[in-house]
């Protein structure tokens, strides 16, 4: 088998690993992108159903303060389009079924007395998740009290009622997909830090909201088409099917090996999680700072239901498709009916522990377990979809959970700096690593495009 | 390249694999071990010297409790030999030096104020750990609560003193190697229930104390020599230098595949820490459970450092050549002197944050940054060593960290049964696996034994 060359070797081709690879063949760098699995997007999967709509699997919403994203999509030739968002969301609780404006001067407010309480304690968390320093928690002044504490600590010492304890973990556990024992307190405060941009602090409002928030819009035809475009565009430079076994670093480059393949590179960009970097042989080892990081960013438990009705019926009875219910295994819905289409679409998101009991079940049961969920929420129409499809993150290779890496208590302060410092002549992307938005889609890209440069400052 | 067959296959040939191993063998089974190194022992190594004396880089101790350890040493004609545990420990916190009795009615006791406070704390905790059920901490009927907090919660709010901070934390974090925030409480609750057997219940003195304890004896000629001659007995079926890239299972049979070398066989047993599995490609992918698991036992982070004098001098001036020191960054030593050697030998253990710090640097800078606390304890003559040994576990490819891989907040209620539970013809063994000692040899001997049991029942 001969070895091909390149300058620069990618990675992924996940958004990260792509948004790298076009930043750097756009400066006339000569790059190679190898690839896992047999498709372009790693977490980003848009599905063809038998009804003719295009449904997101993974990532699926943009919304403001994602700059890079959203510069991507436009560059794309793409487009967005407002997730719905009108008439009345459903907030579900404890057995009881209640209807609230999805619109309205200061956003929609569930209708539980929690909610005083919960505003008092997203102030609190937005305020101190302002002097996290962009994309370095570690800093922060407080990074030792808060990485010694579980978000759930924090959370739980300063909620008194039911529905303020249920209304602050499913914040967390909604974006992590983990219950909130799980990550560090720090953790959380970065996330949030993240939720915005170098001009525009990041708010828990802004991760949860759709209006205003991270779940605004929808890319049409689906996300996984930015990622197909920025393939395309990349032409033969990108190789699917091709897992990388082994990373070999000497004085003059990198060896990557594949199964039946080999390439040879300047410099590489790994585009991948952290956990996931684990399956990869690297020669020489690792420092052990990212050995050790490696083995504690674990990724989230999280899959995504996806119902295909012949209308969306719940609009007319005014409801927005948008609930939030403690009655599982289904936790948070959107209506992701793509524009345009006749048919409706409801997606549900199951997330850390009911996830992780439907793990093992087949997709069957996974159907059975969902629907009388989303048919108390929406009536019995919900009940039966013409089609309905199931993502368990969980249980593929490439991915081994999801949306995102996160970090338990006294990660980030010993390995923190890590999770993006080169060794020699290995850069890091992947959501993880970025600045801003880590974990969704944005912080893939800018990921990507801060390892691009890295790499190139180190060419020249 | 042709492929080998067997009935089973052992990846790892530290204890766990050789124990494994070495019960198939004798059953008649066809059995062949792979092992990713170019010695056997894993996380038991010893080393020459140039003076003569050989010392444990490892796993070191064995003491009371220790059963299945124990009939193997004898069982290879070996002998333990008391580790040195006369005259006075040395005890330093906050600048001061004391000494205090080896020996005694209640054992050793610390010189400090916090030491009532400490025998309540132990006290509790040995209760606690007396409901784990054997090798299954979550159906501790308490395991909720205690695995969302971290042990250093646990501990903190009931320590008030700073002695008994210091004291509470060492006693966790000499036995893990990792600060007492990155565990969950419940583990720990595992950990100590672990130290002891089906008839003895496991204690914080059995896990912290060298007469009596864990660190109650070496083996005469290192503990790697243990390895050495199983792996003797098992001949040829032992292959070195070989990792296993890849595991392929159908329904007749599993094919391990190495960079040069492929092997087919009944039934394996991957005996290997949780975190270090993830090198391996598992086809099909393993079940969701597992692949979470594995991303969610980081290893501790520990070196040892091994100091060898002309003679144990420390000896003549009373003392045992164990100390626990805040002086850093060793913070627990040991007389290690091997019997009938007219050298004299201290081993020290560098742990935790203290190893992160160190892990990055020259091994000089190591040698220079520890010999000054030792000198501190024992006097000038322990800063001018004829030889001084570092091993730091964190930079092994093959350890990845050390002595054991640990959890935190929500892994064991959400994954422990993933620990042991085979995958259709995978087994599991290593230490973290074993019902009791796990993170010691014992349990890695006992882990590679029940896989053993659990492969043959499987093939009648």
């Amino acid at each position: 088998m001969g070895t091909r060359r390149a300058q620069v070797a990618v990675v992924g081709a996940g958004l990260s690993g792509l948004a790298a690879a076009r930043v750097l063949a756009r400066a006339g760098r000569d790059v190679v992108v190898w690839e896992a699995r047999p498709r372009v997007g790693g977490r980003v999967w848009s599905l063809p159903t038998a009804h003719g709509v295009p449904v997101d699997a993974g990532a699926e919403f943009v919304g403001p303060t994602q700059d890079r994203i959203r510069a991507l999509v436009a560059e794309c030739g793409l487009a967005l389009a407002p997730t719905y968002d009108r008439g009345h969301h459903l907030y579900q609780r404890a057995g009881r079924r209640r209807r609230y404006r999805a619109g309205g001067r200061f956003g929609p407010i569930p209708p539980d007395p929690g909610v005083a309480e919960v505003a008092l304690l997203v102030g609190a968390v937005n305020r101190l998740a302002r002097a996290v320093p962009a994309g370095a928690p570690w800093r922060h002044p407080r990074a030792a009290e808060f990485d010694a504490l579980t978000a759930q600590q924090w959370l739980g010492r300063r909620a008194f009622t039911p529905g303020a304890h249920f209304l602050s973990r499913l914040s967390l556990s909604s974006a992590l997909s983990v219950p909130a024992d799980e990550v560090s307190f720090l953790f959380w405060l970065h996330y949030v830090a993240g939720a915005g941009n170098a001009t525009t602090p990041g708010t828990v409002q802004r991760l949860a909201s759709t209006g205003g928030g991270a779940q605004e819009s929808l890319v049409v035809g689906g996300a996984q088409e930015v990622a197909v475009r920025l393939a395309a565009a990349l032409g033969d430079r990108v190789r699917l099917g091709t897992p990388v076994r082994a990373l070999t670093q000497d004085a003059e480059g990198v060896t990557l090996a594949a199964d039946d393949a080999a390439l040879r590179a300047e410099r590489v960009i790994v585009a991948m999680a952290p956990a996931l970097t684990a399956s990869i042989a690297f020669r020489p080892t690792l420092p052990a700072a990212r050995l050790q990081l490696a083995q504690r960013m674990p990724m989230g438990a999280v899959g995504k239901v996806v119902a295909v009705y012949p209308t969306p019926f719940w609009r007319d009875s005014g409801l927005s498709g948008q609930a939030l219910t403690d009655g599982g295994p289904v936790d948070v819905t959107f209506d992701s009916t793509p524009p345009g289409s006749a048919r409706g679409v409801l997606t549900g998101f199951v997330s850390g522990a009911a996830m992780r009991r439907l793990d093992g079940v087949p997709a069957d049961a996974v159907r059975e377990a969902c629907l009388p969920g989303l048919a108390r929420l929406f009536g019995p129409a919900a009940g039966r979809p013409l089609e309905f499809l199931v993502q368990r993150w969980d249980r593929e290779e490439w991915s081994r959970g999801g949306p995102t890496g996160v970090a338990g208590c006294g990660t980030l302060t010993a390995f923190g700096p890590a999770l993006h410092a080169p060794c020699d002549r290995i850069h890091w992307a992947g959501t993880e690593t970025a600045e801003y938005w880590a974990g969704y889609m944005d912080g893939a890209v800018r990921a990507g495009e801060r390892a691009a440069r890295e790499v190139m400052a180190a060419l020249d």
